[in-house]
């Protein structure tokens, strides 16, 4: 199967989509090949809530940072990790649930993002484009009580899905030898000398995404890979996170 | 592409492989295909340590609670959360990082999971089996420690490849009354009459479980998916989680 390599390799954000709807029982088909991803010892931990156009899903868009094609995609969804039904199951057989855990939020966390992504490549083999939105964590208080979410579930991302009206280029990733090491963390080197190898790959990967973001088609800019990380990591990353997952019942201890 | 739903709807762990080596060539271009996937704001928050066959896995393998297969697949990976690199990249800018939030820790968790969801997908189209291990989490400080990750760093979880020896069945999951909402997670009714179709939604599932723990070829059991979930969760979800990771400088705040 050349061509799911082919697929998988070919994925680029899609936010422009074309006005054309995608089916219900499309939808349907996309959350079962969801359904069917691997699961933390069977906790299927995911709920998906799928959000129709209008005011609700217009506040949304307005809340993950006016982002108008979540706003405008075809079909949207929030992919929620989602231990209330668990709490369910514990009062069906009358016993107490032990919640609470940075584990279960870790676990739910993961199911809800492998469910996704199985969703992901299933709508890409379609010829559907897909956008994530981590934006709705923006205001995750307020997405969450849209979506009347009960204590034990949180929404973790936002998902647009549309026939795509835009061919952008597919971004060039970190090189192998960043991402692929065999055995140790620092292969058997001090961390130092390991740290070099990696700043000089760095290096050569900042001169790609140079060249990549200068002569792209659209948003063309003057950028490399370590600058863009390093500016956004000298802000804040939602502070609010904490405080909110806690209060859901996530990460007390 | 309908080849593409069978295949992600044809998901089932695999713990017995072939004796037959994977190739490398094979295990770069997975690789490839995993770095393909969706990044949030594009950090590439994933590095994948390969383990061979040896005192090292074998270790590990014992410490994920005496796994054999761990020990025995042909490739084991262990998927890790990494912001070491990130650090690098401030460093080579000479500007601060910005760590410790809880948001890092979802995002980085969530990218290797939509990248090693990659990395299996285009595995299984190529006849390969896989079974994620989440039990590297059971002493995850010692597994760290064996990988010699840096701060910064921790393994989210393993993953046996290798040609199948064995065929299990495909394990039903939750019916889409559950995991698919409109619009709002209680579907405008109250969170109680809510709750009361999710029940009875969970007891027709339980006794579809129940039909395939009895029926299924290997380790056949009578269990019902509830009995299952609330039995675990009446257990401490390894507790050490949050100490451990507030020390690799994670989620802090």
């Amino acid at each position: 199967m050349q061509d799911v390599t082919h697929l998988l390799q070919s994925h680029r954000s899609i936010r422009t989509f074309k006005d054309i709807p995608i089916e219900q029982s499309i939808v349907e088909e996309l959350i079962c090949s969801g359904q069917a991803a691997a699961t933390s010892s069977f906790i299927q931990a995911c709920t998906v809530i799928q959000v129709s156009k209008g005011a609700k899903r217009e506040k949304i868009a307005e809340l993950a940072g006016n982002q108008n094609y979540v706003k405008k995609a075809p079909v949207f969804l929030v992919f929620c990790a989602d231990m209330h039904r668990h709490q369910l199951a514990c009062e069906m057989h009358k016993v107490p649930m032990k919640s609470g855990y940075t584990e279960q939020l870790l676990t739910a966390s993961i199911d809800c993002a492998l469910f996704a992504q199985n969703v992901v490549i299933a709508a890409e083999a379609l010829g559907l484009g897909i956008c994530y939105i981590g934006g709705i964590r923006n205001d995750i208080a307020a997405v969450s009580s849209l979506l009347d979410l009960p204590d034990l579930a949180f929404p973790v991302f936002g998902l647009c899905l549309g026939y795509p009206d835009q061919n952008p280029e597919v971004k060039p990733r970190l090189p192998l030898s960043l991402t692929l090491k065999q055995n140790s963390y620092s292969q058997h080197k001090t961390l130092n000398e390991a740290d070099k190898d990696d700043i000089a790959a760095l290096e050569a990967y900042d001169q790609q995404i140079r060249e990549y973001y200068k002569s792209r088609t659209s948003a063309q800019k003057e950028m490399s890979w370590t600058e863009q990380i390093s500016g956004m990591l000298q802000k804040e990353a939602r502070p609010h996170m904490m405080d909110f997952l806690q209060g859901k019942g996530f990460m007390k201890r």
